[in-house]
């Protein structure tokens, strides 16, 4: 049986080689992956985010272990940009989800790809389009987010999740980056620390301040503590009740914006390859005021290696 | 006499209205900036940079007062991603730069542009090319950074001062941030406030945490107090420094990055004015799984539109 079609049946084996064949850039990656995005099943995609140190992976442990009682499928794409400070955090929690091993009912990836605009890459938006197309009743998208791979969760996921925790001034910094607008459910993860319910207020306040409707979602902010699983029924029912929220209508347009965003990334890291490439002696050139860099785009726009590079 | 020749000939109303031609992207924009570089005047290019309210215009202020007692000229872009949270403060600092608004040695540009990716965008890159080539002696280029804007002004600038306060957190968020190491130098400004001597510590403690050649600049702590001027002396000298050790080689190497930024900002822009022109209707069919984000990329880089439009 061809790749393509065991991939179609459901054989996770046949998954991860094409999730491989994408990642590598391969010469079929193209068709296969034109192929894979015809069969245009989809799922539930929960972004899950937050600084390092908040406990997202054993936050997405738990939503598995409860997702998965409840007979659903899931997979974990966890996008790790590969920060110099947060390299052994991340291969510990990594490590953890491996205790999901002999379920074929999940299946998780770890991806350290940066994109080129510094958050998700085209290359993640690939796998997780074969993840959805597996056929997978869930689809967590985690990352380690300090800045743009936060905002672009939120431009990829159905609903993203925010994970702070209390004693980090997390809430005042999230407010101040401007994270918070991004949220569809806050989570105060490790909330039998001491501090949990005043962050659950500053939260709280925070959104006050900004001005709402009555159609508006207001984010709800529920307490977990991820390593005994408490509050993770509550987050659940809480994603339930954005889904309604969103109705077809609204998740129409936010997988619209998603596309766009895709169709975006691929374009930008296309071009940004081009301009990396782009010979010092044009750059020299410019420096002198014998070109300009209005000229240097023209051309590299016109090179045949960007108007059509599907996959490299 | 032409527009192009009052400008090389130094009248500041004709570098105003030059910038207002290229900002608004009016059709001679692209003839104009042309002509405009193709003078090869380089100025000092100084980034400012720091959260609000870390006394960055005052700070700015008060070098401009310096450098003008020694006989050099001045330009300020002011950049401002016009966030909602520090508006009201921008347009303070901006008043108080007016003092030097009879002073033809000094020239203040406020820009409110935010790029496309989210830093500095291309069309205050072309105003930069304008101050440095109208031949102001120095040009600072100021913006209130939280995230992109902050990495932007590190990849354009010959010097980037990072300006922190005492008691705010700063030191350890910066360093979370990444941001530490786009600073040539540390500014501890408000250094009449409690803490400023502990924020200094923390510094140079956080430098000492990452490998240092004996090549590398290792950036040096100045303390400030802006509003009275004192410590701005010290900060010009290590400016001074640090213009001695990029010598010829390295400044040439950052001003190759800066122009290759430059290329890469306008490309950028460019394609993602096509990509949010995309239609829904491709989106949405891409979504039905009847075509893929890469055939939709290939077909928006080969627009015309993007091929060549040097100024829209």
């Amino acid at each position: 049986m061809k790749l393509i079609e065991r991939y179609a049946a459901g054989d996770l084996r046949a998954l991860a080689r094409l999730i491989t064949v994408v990642e590598s850039g391969l010469p079929e990656a193209g068709a296969l992956l034109r192929a894979a995005r015809r069969l245009g099943r989809r799922s539930r995609v929960v972004g899950i985010t937050g600084s390092p140190g908040s406990g997202k992976s054993t936050l997405t442990d738990a939503l598995i272990a409860q997702l998965r009682a409840a007979g659903q499928t899931v997979a974990v794409a966890a996008v790790d940009p590969s920060s110099p400070f947060s390299g052994g955090a991340i291969l510990g929690d990594r490590i953890r989800m491996l205790r999901h091993h002999a379920d074929t009912g999940v299946f998780v990836r770890s991806m350290a790809s940066r994109g080129a605009l510094g958050g998700l890459s085209n290359r993640t938006l690939q796998v997780l389009a074969l993840l959805e197309n597996f056929g997978f009743d869930y689809v967590f998208i985690e990352t380690v987010g300090v800045g743009q791979s936060e905002v672009d969760i939120a431009r990829v996921a159905d609903h993203t999740v925010l994970v702070l925790t209390p004693n980090q001034g997390d809430a005042v910094q999230a407010f101040k980056a401007g994270v918070m607008e991004i949220a569809d459910v806050f989570v105060v993860n490790k909330s039998d620390l001491p501090g949990a319910s005043r962050l659950v207020r500053e939260l709280r306040a925070a959104q006050g301040l900004a001005a709402h409707t009555a159609e508006d979602w207001l984010a709800p902010v529920v307490q977990t503590t991820a390593s005994d699983g408490s509050g993770v029924d509550t987050l659940l029912a809480r994603l339930e009740a954005h889904r309604a929220h969103l109705g077809e209508v609204r998740l129409e347009a936010r997988r619209l914006e998603r596309t766009r965003f895709e169709v975006r990334l691929q374009v930008h890291e296309r071009v940004l390859r081009a301009a990396q490439a782009a010979e010092e002696d044009a750059l020299r050139r410019i420096l002198k005021g014998e070109a300009s860099p209005e000229e240097l785009a023209d051309r590299l726009l016109s090179l045949e290696e960007v108007q059509t590079q599907p996959l490299r």
